[in-house]
Formats: C-alpha cells, sequence, structure tokens
C-alpha cells in the first residue's frame, strides 16, 4: 500500500533516530532542562534571527495552538481565525475546552485577508454594545494554510500592523511550516515570519520528527510562567530532552529546509504528472498538499492498487476533489508507481 | 555524573528503538487507528485478565490525570485523594483547570485509607448542607505511591467495595505501576488492579518506554467519547502508533514486569548497602524509590563525587532524607560507585 | 423622554410590589426551600401542564443559558443554534467560558430550519473524521426569536423529532416567551412547548417581573445535581423566595400572559400607527418587538422630542432600520404621542 | 416560628421597598448605566475615601468571590485563604469551576494570620520544583469571618504588607461587612479596608438589601474590561438599577451602619441573656454571628417552641455548639421572648 493521505505516516528523519540510539542511555534532567533542549532553543532563534525570542517545545499542533491561545488570552477575548482554520474546525473545541471563542472570518483559499480583520474590527469597536460580545484578542493564521496556500511577506506585514494596531497578537500556526519554507517562488522566510508574528510554532510532527512543535515567542511578555502553563495543559514531557535531540537535529546543517525541499520537489513531480494525464487542480497549491480533481473511474483504479489519499469533497457527477501528500519521507519510486497507474 | 534523582533520566528499553528503526519507514493510519495499537490493546487486556476493558494511550501522567478526572466528572463532583497525591501537590493545578477540586484525605505513607473514605463520605452526606459543597465523585490512588509504597490486595478490596457503595469509581494512578508490580512480597497482579479499579493507567514513561501511558478502562461507560475528549485535551498524538510500538513491545514475553524486577533487585541492593553503612530509612519502601535518612556530611561527599539524588528535607541539624530511585536502565555498577563512596 | 429601546426599562407589576411589601419582614428559608418557590412551580407545571417537570428559578437569562448549557452537555459536544441566537452573539462568549462551543446554522428570520439541523446532522456523522470534532448535543431556539418571530406547532414539532432522532436535547429561550404567548394568530401554547422542549424558560426579567427566569425541565435526567450546578455558577440566591414569589404572582389568574397580551395590543398599535404614515416594516414581527424602515429625518424629529429606540442597521442613504419595543409596562398614552409626533 | 438560622432571612429595609415602589414605572437604561448606579457608586466612594476606586454591582456573594477570582487571576495561579473560608467549603467549588484552585492555610477562628501566608510564600518560592505547582496569586479574606470574628488594623496592614510584597492582591469577602463595621471596639472602617486591601465587597443581602454585593476596586487594572466578564460569568442583570437603588439608599444619610449597629445591639443582648443563663461561649464573637454551647434540653424547648437556628457542631455528650444570628430585621421582642424561653 502507498498512503499519500498526509504527511505524518511515517516515523522520523534517520539521523534522529540515530541520535536517539546513541544517547540513549545517558541521564538527562528532566522536562526540558537539559542541554539538548538549550542547544535546539539556540539553534532556532539563530535561524529565526530572533534572539530575544523565547522558545518552547510541545508536543502537538492542537495542544500547542489550544495552550498558546488559552494562556495568552484573557476570558474576555476570543481569536479571529478563518472559518476553515484548524482551530476552528478540526482540533474538536480545544480552544473553547480553554474557555475561549473562535471568532470566524471568511476564507480566501485558506487565507484571512486583511481587509476582512480591519472590518471585523471596525464593525466590533463601532458597535455600541460590544462590551456584550467577546473582544478580538487575537489573530490565528496558519502557513502553509489548511488549503496548502502561502501568504505573502506584504500579506504578513499587512496582517502584523493590522494587529499592533489593534494591539493584538498575531499567531501562526506552522504545523506545515518546513513546506512553506522550501517552496518555490516564496518571499517568506523564518526571520520574516519572527518579524512580523508575536508567536508561532514550527512544526516537527509533519517535518521529519516522530513529534514537537516549537513554539516561538517572539513577545515573552504574552505568557508568562508559561512552563507551569504548559504542565498544567498535560503537555510538558518529562522526558523534555526528546523534544530538545529532535529540533536540535533537525536545525543542524540546514536538514529541516533540506527535507522539507525534497517534499516540494515530489509533490511538483506528483502535479506534473497529474497535468500531463488531463487532471485539473482545485486549489493552486505551491506546498505539499496537492488538490486533484480526479475521474471516479480513475479514483477507483488507484484505489485497487493500494494507492491511499484524502477525500475532500465531490466535484460533479463524474469527477471528485481528493488531496495528495508529499512528505520529507516521500520516495521518488512511489510517485512513479502512482503516475504510471493514472 | 551518576543520576539517582527519579526514573525517567534515561531513554527507552533498546528493544523498543531497534523496532522503532526497523518500521521506521512503514506507513501508519493516524491517531492510534494503527496494527500496533490494537495488538498493544490485545496484549495489555490479556495481561489484565480484562476482556471487555478499553484501553488508550496517553502521552505522560499529568495529562492521563487531567482527561480522565476532568472526563469522567461532573461539575459537582471533585476527585478523593491523599494530601500528597501527586494530583493535589504536583500537576499545577491541572484537575482544577478542567474545573474539577481535588478533596483532600489525610494519608498514610501515601496511601487512603478506607476508613477515611468512610468518615469524609459519611460526613459529607450527614450534613444538611451537602448541595452547596462539591460532591465526592471518584476515588484517586496511586500505586506505588509517592512515597514508594504499596497497597495490599485487601486494602485494594476495601477500597473498591467502598466506592462501589457509593457509586463512585476508583482510579489508580500507576505511572510506576511496574515497580509496583515486581515488587517482592506483593500480592497485587495487574488482574487484581483490573478486578478492583474502574480505571487506572499503566506508565510507561518511567518503566522502559521514551513515553506514554496506557489507560485501562474496566467500565467504558464512564468515559463516553473519550476519544474527541482526549484531542480536545491536545492529548491526541498524530503518529499514535508510536504508542501502540512501545507498549507492544513492552507487553511482549512479559518485558515490563522483567526491566521493573530488574530496578527492584537494584534498588534493594542500594537499600542493603545504605543499611550496612549504618544509615536509616524514613519510609519502608519495597520499590524502586528509597527514602534515606543520611548524615548531611555523607551526602556532600556524594555530591562532590558527582552522585544526585532527591532532596526530600530536612530530617534533623546534621541529617537529611534523600530520595534515590532505581529505574530498568539502572546499572549494577552505578550502585557499587555508588555505595563505594559512602 | 419615553423609552421604547427595549422591554426591561421598567420595574414589576405594581402586584408583586405590593406582595413584595406585605410579606416584607416574614422570614422564609433560603435558596428557594420556601413555599413561595412551591407554589410557583405547582402552578408553572399545572400551567405547562407538565406534572413530571421540575422548575428551577435563576436570575437571568444570559445566566440561564450559560448554566443550563454547560451543565446538560459534556466536554465533546456542543449547541447549534442560529448564527443570529442571543448565545452566539450577544452573551459575551458565556457559552464558551463554560467551555462549550456554540455551532451556528443559517437564520431565517432569526428562526432555525429543520432542514438545516438535519443537513447539520448528516453532515456531520457522514463525515469519517468526525471523532475530530465537536458533537452537536443540544439545539437551542428562541421563541419570540431576536427578531420578534415565531416557531409554528407544526415547526417546534419538527425540530423536535429531528432532535429526538439524534438523542439531543431542545432547549428553548423564552426571554419573552410571554410576548409569543399572546401573539395573534400563534398556535404556540405552554403546554405545546412543554411537550416539545426538554427544556425552556420562561422570561420574567421582560415581562413583568423585577428580574428571574423560570427554568422548565421536562427531562430532568438531563440535570442531575443542578441545585449544586446553580450554586456553582453564582447562579443561587440567598433569598430564593423573592424569585417564587414573583413567579407565583404572574402565574396565578393569568397574570403573565394578561400583561404580556396588553404590550402585544400596543405593539399592533404602534405598528398600524406607522403604516399609515407610510412606513415600511423590516420584518413582519407579531409580537413587542417591531422593526421599522424609517426615514432619517423622521428618526431625528422623534429622538429630538425624547422618543428613544433601538438602532438596528442602516437600510439605504435615506432610511434607517430601528427597533420599537412595547412591554407590559408601556402606556395606551405613549404610543399616542409617539405616533403624533411622526 | 421564629429563626435566627441567618441573617438573609427577611426583605429589604422598607425605604428600599418604597423608593423601589415610587420609581418602579420610570425608565432607565439598562446594565447598570442608569443614574441610581451613577449616584450609589459615588457614594460608596467617598464613603471608603477611595476616590480613584472602580464600583461594580453584582448579585450575591459565591457570584461575586469566583467572578472576581477567575478574572483576576491567570490559570498558573491560586487563591491562597483559610481552611474554613467560604469559597474553600461552602460555594460548591465556584472557584475551581473558573479553573482557579483554592489554596488551604490553617484558620484561626476564621481568620489567617500574616506568618502563615508568609511561611506559605517562603516554602512555596523556596521550593526548587515550584513551577510544577499552583502560585498563590492572591489572599482571600472574610471580615467577619465564618466564625464572626474581626481583623483588626494593623492585622490587616500586616497582610496587606506582606501581598504587596508578593505582588499578589488582597481580596476581602464583606458579605457581612456592615455588622463587623458596626461592631464594638473595632479599629476597622472602610477607608481602613480601602487602603489595605485592592478588592473586596460590601454585602448587602445580609445587611438590608433584597440581594446586591458592591465590589470595590481600588487597584482597577486588576479587572480589565470587567463589565464583560460579569456578563459573560451570567451576573450582570437586565435592570441594573435595581441594585443601584438599593445601594445608593443604604448609602444616604449613613443607613448602612445605622442598620448594622441595631443587629448588633440585640447580638449584645441576646449574649448577655444567654450569659445570664449560664451558656458559654463557644467563640468570643463581636459580631452579629453568635456561638453558644448550650445544653441539649434546652434546645429542645427552643425548638418546640418555635425557634429555629443553625446547628455547628456536638460540644460534648450533653451539650451542643449552635449559632444564632440577629440582622438588621430583628425585633427587639424577638430577643425577649427567645431569652424568656431558657
Amino acid at each position: 500500500m502507498l498512503r499519500f493521505d498526509s504527511d505524518y505516516m511515517e516515523g522520523a528523519h534517520p539521523s534522529i533516530l540515530q541520535r536517539l540510539t546513541e544517547i540513549n542511555f545517558n541521564q538527562n534532567p528532566g522536562y526540558g532542562t537539559d542541554a539538548y533542549c538549550d542547544s535546539a532553543k539556540a539553534k532556532i532563534k539563530a535561524a529565526c534571527a530572533a534572539p530575544n525570542a523565547e522558545v518552547h517545545f510541545l508536543v502537538g499542533g492542537t495542544q500547542t495552538n489550544a495552550t498558546v491561545i488559552g494562556a495568552c488570552l484573557r476570558s474576555y477575548e476570543g481569536v479571529l481565525c478563518a472559518e476553515t482554520g484548524h482551530i476552528a474546525c478540526h482540533e474538536a473545541g480545544a480552544v473553547e475546552v480553554t474557555g475561549r471563542k473562535a471568532l470566524t472570518l471568511p476564507h480566501h483559499l485558506g487565507k484571512v485577508a486583511a481587509e476582512d480583520v480591519k472590518q471585523y474590527m471596525e464593525t466590533f469597536y463601532g458597535d455600541a454594545n460590544h462590551d456584550h460580545m467577546v473582544f478580538p484578542g487575537m489573530l490565528y493564521i496558519s502557513h502553509p494554510t489548511e488549503f496548502g496556500t502561502l501568504y505573502t511577506k506584504a500579506e504578513l506585514e499587512s496582517l502584523h500592523e493590522l494587529c499592533a494596531a489593534y494591539h493584538i497578537p498575531l499567531y501562526l500556526d506552522g504545523a506545515r511550516m518546513g513546506y512553506g519554507l522550501a517552496a518555490k517562488g516564496t518571499d517568506v522566510t523564518l526571520p520574516v515570519i519572527a518579524q512580523n508574528c508575536d508567536l508561532f510554532y514550527i512544526g516537527g510532527t509533519k517535518v521529519g520528527a516522530l513529534f514537537g512543535e516549537a513554539l516561538v515567542v517572539t513577545n515573552p511578555a504574552l505568557l508568562p510562567h508559561f512552563f507551569t502553563v504548559i504542565k498544567q495543559r498535560g503537555a510538558l514531557m518529562a522526558k523534555g530532552w526528546l523534544l530538545g535531540l529532535q529540533f536540535d537535529t533537525l536545525f543542524t546543517d540546514g536538514l529541516y529546509e533540506k527535507i522539507a525541499a525534497h517534499a516540494i520537489e515530489l509533490a511538483e513531480k506528483l502535479r506534473n504528472g497529474f497535468a500531463a494525464k488531463g487532471c485539473n487542480f482545485y486549489i493552486d497549491s505551491p506546498t505539499n498538499q496537492q488538490f486533484l480533481i480526479v475521474e471516479d473511474t480513475k479514483l477507483e483504479t488507484l484505489r485497487q492498487a493500494g494507492i491511499s489519499f484524502s477525500f475532500w469533497e465531490k466535484y460533479d457527477a463524474a469527477h471528485t476533489v481528493v488531496r495528495f501528500c508529499t512528505s520529507w519521507a516521500t520516495e521518488e519510486a512511489s510517485i512513479d508507481t502512482l503516475l504510471a497507474l493514472l
């Protein structure tokens, strides 16, 4: 079976497993107070050109989102996000469980438009009764988005300016960050993100790690006593060095971007292959998630050949929108096998 | 440096790392829907002689406690526990963050006495105003306790009967379960625990796994839609098979109890060695945590030789209570080194 | 100044104040355990033809909604409601503060359509990933709605059937219930509501009381230990007899419907008056809230004459939608004054 | 029947009911934005000699405590209080429902000792693992306490200094404030309280009002957007002017202290009467709650004569500790009747 369902189906980059095996019997202090975490944090801050940032390691994306949003906002504040934002749809209400409300905006292929934020703000503060409503207290965006799309540097800057003007933090969910950084034509780098976001996380789970997300807080005043908050949300690993070691490895010699670039190359090959077979694209995605409009008969052929992928939605009577993902672990031969079946 | 501070300082049993490396590029479905999880669950249910139980894998102990207690109780219910219980002291209020209150009982070397529970219940229901108070809705115990002590089978049965009589579930925190099962002279086995507890978890983090706790629910009606609850508490791993693989390994050929027995043997050696040097014991612990009353001068010698351990409390002007832990990973040579320094 | 902004601008029906004054120095037991509460509950159950229902008295609408929804739902469940539902917009996220999520449906002049609920349910349960999402666990409707509109008996029955089929309770917010019951042409009575809703409240604050809402629970199993929940949400009055006395008065000799009918008559007079002056209606409301499209120049005249009303939204360059409310306390002379000014 | 159970058994001071009746048909804007609230706030600030304070009106005591504590603390902070503090025992876990933990201290006849607070703080910050524990983030005291006792000015000042040194607010629950201010020999006045507390509330429910508590915040930065928080906790009254009117009346011409002084005089009469009959006192209380050790046979006589009081605890085989309360509404003749029965 060949799985293109998602980008978290394999384990970790072999160099992570190798180091893990090497140091397995070394003794490390607990809860992220070890040398690997220190080293990884230093490397991440350097990669972000953000020497004054704080870095925290958490285990997963939903956990990171809920912990950050719950801790950063007060009870009278909610988090603005695209109606398609992961926190609004597919995280089982984890934000609401912390007592905070997701305030949804229209999406543009998964992206939030600065004009929509501006209008929301003006309408909210223009309403004489806004004290009876949840205050917009943060803007959440994902990059890449749930549709594989990317913000431009200019778009991030606009959102950042707007957030600054309204004194709310900008938080970027980078579960698939590596694939965004490695995309062709993007002008968004880690330093650009660090300059424009108050908080963001660099996804490990989907980009080479067994698990783990690195939260970067460029405005540490937003998260006082965050260690304790991480603990009380059940997000603190006893063996925190497992996270440090993984991110230290990923941020040594540019491994993180290197393995993401591999996924992008194979996504492009997959894309061109489908295009050559006459498939249309539902979304023009420059990242590792490809949304295709495929004839149902072809999909059936693929299924029978043991290919798996994600159902997105029905397109018309004879076609379906499906998602194929590549990842740091995808082999070129797998793409060849797939394309040969079309 | 030789660390006896705790039992989560090393990585995982080598057979776990080996399997992890072997299957690293296999593709697995996400969120614990994989074959490793299925296999591990079956083995755990067999080891517990509890064919109708449900098993869930979570990442850490605080996370498991807060997720279970938050999900199992209604807002008007709190959780009874020893005043020394981990949830009452050292989990940063994670239970309260879920909106539930820890209701403390006196402790007896970390254990809860059935008479104390009974008296709490009688006082509570005897109070005409108890509707203005938090209902005792669950009993939480740890086995081994935070003091390394163990319940007997008869004690577990008494607590179980009492809980059943008051219609509240009995929940057992088994973060160090393996070391309890392997202790000399105990009559508490996994089936005994399964027969007497409505919910309990088998600790992996401290007993051979990189991380992970296996929650066993013998009364599954207590946790409806628990998958979604796990998700919304940020406790669901994308690569859930990492947990399945680890527990599948630990529950194959009795590995879990075997490696725990090793820790117990070394704890005994450590214990006898200290006793031979004239040290007294603060608590008579049959498990891997040893609480010693040591002369301060001796402790200073140890520290200077690079030995680390946990401070517990001052005993008198010249002595201190300290905790030494062994684990599945402790080498006999380390104990020899330690004892030679005394 | 003459205020038509809302229906909670005056105190209470004089017979309430009179009884309050009469019994002021009588001593009553606390927390709603008094004879007035008992009597009021019996009268409300009789009026609802629901002898097996439970009745609880709370202080205000937002409080009642959040307390009921928080208590009735488990953490994995959210509450379906119209996007214009009061809980979704104007209660400052009180539902989310309890950890529950409002799941919004399109609205039809404030009403929820059974087809929309059905489609939501089918889409939700048809989604293979629905365990990663918040379960629809309750349907919230308001009657009259925030737009002054009313459900028909047939519509309530459809919603009820649908909810029963999906095993979720139907909860009706009756903050303005009296004005709905007294509307011309409605076939919805209190017994009809009690037959079709699992929980609903009869609003006192806006219909003759100083404050207070009577929650009727036709399915009491939904709210175990609700007294304690009311207490812990800060919704329990020490002098609970204040609530009992008010509702006992309102439900004696049909006072509640009588004073609501007065408001409806004056709403009709207001409506006809505006129509006679050539005003159009934004919504065809049979209840005490009237939504008018009025020339801005006319509104300015009214304002200068000391008339207040609610701004709703701009209609076009020269017109605005405004809301005028009548209430149990409105005097006919006030309507005359208003109409004379047009 | 004559009730001495508690101090919330009657309605309101007649001058409140009279004004309520007078203005019943006046129209007021909602949610506390009316002239009565403004006037009451000004009078309260003047009585407290705290011109820069903010005043908010809430409905009840548990509600006020949970709303203030939940809003003021962050999730990693708990509230220190006596183990006998109302929030720790008799408010059904309302503090925990907001996600905050009550951290208990020993009590001294209901009072918190500065030394105990100091020791708690030193132990907490001296513990190397305190980041794994709930931070003490506020000190809660009640005045009068649940035992009718009072702090001295010097004691309040010590607690205030200590709180200031540790940068945590001091919050005083004044549910029975009036009876404390009117006690003989106290040197604690409203200005003294305002100088030493960051937040406190002046109880209305038990001292002359139908309901209502006036929260005074001398450090308003502690409660940003508190209007919205009040709303989302269900504590905002639509007819907020009901609260303003009551407190405006109570703080006109010293009515509040005058009616409290009446209760104190009758408490003294009751006290002397019991003493004359040979009864001992369980606690030496200078306020309206009197704790007596009474022979069981005498209690039975009282009960049969229709006198009610609160059971506190059994004292010995033949005696019981009981509580008798006077209030602003108690008549001297009732005390005479009571004493005659002894």
